[in-house]
């Protein structure tokens, strides 16, 4: 078991020696441990290995100049420079934020970025501002809207986080596919077949093999099939692609750059990197934050006393899990497995520090 | 058959015997034009005996004194004074327009309204102004969330609308539940089972019976169960009923009045009647709109083009369906069960009009 404090420590020390600055080491090593104790692993430790190997392939730019290039009163677009995503999400949100501030709410799209981390975690950079928080981003094509077999869209996931008074915030970070693409990995790793539902074949049939996307499967939208509404899972991942790319001059769907260096730069572009959207919203644009505050209490309290189905123990509001998963994780540590543990070891070697 | 404009004068008479100003029944009668011309005859004709049977009760106002009670440069909070859903929505959805005219964006939220059709129709009404159009709204709850047998949720729709410059314009519009209630209604007069992952029973076991929610069972999220992402739905749900209900003061959740007058006034209020939320956003307050659009049509063009799955003729843009069901249905005229002819020749008698 690792302490947070020395993970968050070797993350920004990564970073400092790839050539970022201390302030966007530190930003990113916030993000990444964020994704470790909200229990979403998948964004955490295990991707640094994408990270540093995009910077060996010179693929990312560790000193961006994230900039504002076009605004209105409650509106910017910010070009990311082709920095690391955290960096130019973390200033965009605080963008928003400035923009609320003066004019209730604060729209911000971004371009030119790379893959950022959670999305929750800048959706709830809003909370302390007693503002709503929302994130969007696009990502490296694998899935397919209804009907077709073409990887059109990333799982494209959506944040958005609100403040409550007594109660702890609400907090949704769903991707919009049935499941993240990280758990076919782990099925596949442990040899078990996944649910249909999730993934289909090169034809488009219905498949639980979580490797078909290595022989021309592609991911479903939520919802699964047309039956069971997945025309609306394809309309969500559509609009979060279409705010986060077209927007900000992003790359859209297909044309998103992969977030990995084992797969090549795309021939076409339609853009600038990979876009994000995001939004802040000052409640007392609408209400007085006491009042607003109250009722989300009361929300919650009678969401949290819904009966639960037979067989459940309780019904969960939104950020439940994560918030539960920090507490634990806090006092009890982060388990690295030993590939990720070997991979960071190798990293350090290579960047002349030390990780045990 | 019956002619568009011949069901639209009937509407607008109507509504206009009932007691609402001829602009009211004119906003009226077409937005339940547009919902018969989309293809969404659940929420077309067949509803006016909703709404007739409501003021019978004298549950809805029909001269309401619509009107802001809290600005700031982008948001708004709009009173229906318990009005015809109709005219609440479009005239927040103007206010949002105005809003963004200034400050780039426009977000309002409304409360003290009732059902107002097709959320689709407010989201298209930025479409003209080069901006995009956004409509959510709560419903009376017929929903669980995940893990629970609780009707806490209606079935809170989304909509999106997005200009483009020659193709047709993106338009989503879709409940958060794998389909809409009307479908269960269909199959139940038919006598057919439902496929499995729209219903569950009292005790929270999936369910195939349409007529489920008569015997205490409940409508599922979308995504159907937890393994296929039903959390997911459950996170849109409440984050539409959120934005609906407590920016605005209006029910939330369980709260949400009911539609129709069937249905018992419920003896706890927790806000004002039902809510909505709008938002415009100006497309040059991120991109000029040439750019925006001409991207857009791009965008369109690459997603209609992804291969269909076999079997599947074609992948749609989000708006084809409905763009198409206009087309036809103002050539070939608007079909009428007779159960619904009969509903309103009764309405049309008791108010002195004709209906033939």
């Amino acid at each position: 078991m690792y302490k947070h404090d020395y993970l968050y420590d070797f993350t920004k020390r990564v970073f400092l020696k790839m050539g970022c600055s201390r302030e966007h080491s530190e930003i990113i090593a916030d993000v990444f441990l964020a994704a470790e104790l909200r229990g979403h692993a998948s964004h955490g430790m295990i991707r640094i290995k994408d990270y540093y190997d995009l910077w060996k392939a010179a693929r990312i730019n560790v000193s961006p100049e994230i900039r504002i290039v076009h605004e209105s009163p409650s509106t910017a677009v910010v070009d990311g420079d082709n920095g690391i995503g955290m960096v130019a999400a973390r200033k965009s949100m605080e963008i928003a934020i400035e923009k609320a501030e003066n004019a209730g709410t604060g729209w911000v799209a971004t371009r030119n970025s790379n893959h950022f981390g959670i999305a929750g975690y800048y959706s709830m950079m809003a909370l302390k501002h007693d503002m709503i928080g929302i994130c969007l981003t696009n990502a490296n094509p694998l899935v397919a809207p209804t009907f077709s077999i073409s990887r059109m869209m990333g799982t494209n996931p959506v944040a958005v986080a609100i403040p409550a008074l007594e109660q702890p915030p609400f907090v949704a970070d769903f991707a919009t596919t049935p499941i993240a693409r990280g758990k076919l990995a782990v099925a596949e790793k442990k040899g078990e077949k996944v649910a249909f539902g999730f993934v289909q074949d090169k034809t488009g049939k219905p498949s639980d093999d979580p490797s078909i996307l290595k022989s021309g499967g592609s991911m479903l939208t939520l919802g699964g099939d047309r039956l069971h509404g997945s025309h609306k899972g394809y309309c969500l991942s559509a609009i979060v692609d279409i705010f986060s790319a077209l927007f900000s001059g992003a790359n859209f769907g297909p044309f998103v750059p992969p977030s990995v260096a084992y797969l090549p730069v795309l021939g076409k572009k339609v853009g600038e990197g990979t876009g994000h959207f995001f939004g802040a919203m000052r409640i007392d644009a609408f209400q007085s934050p006491w009042d607003f505050k109250t009722k989300m209490d009361e929300w919650i309290g009678t969401f949290r006393s819904a009966i639960p189905a037979e067989g459940e123990e309780r019904v969960l509001i939104p950020g439940d899990p994560e918030r539960e998963s920090e507490q634990r994780i806090m006092k009890e540590g982060i388990k690295l497995v030993p590939a990720i543990k070997d991979d960071l070891v190798i990293i350090a070697r290579e960047l002349g520090i030390s990780f045990e």
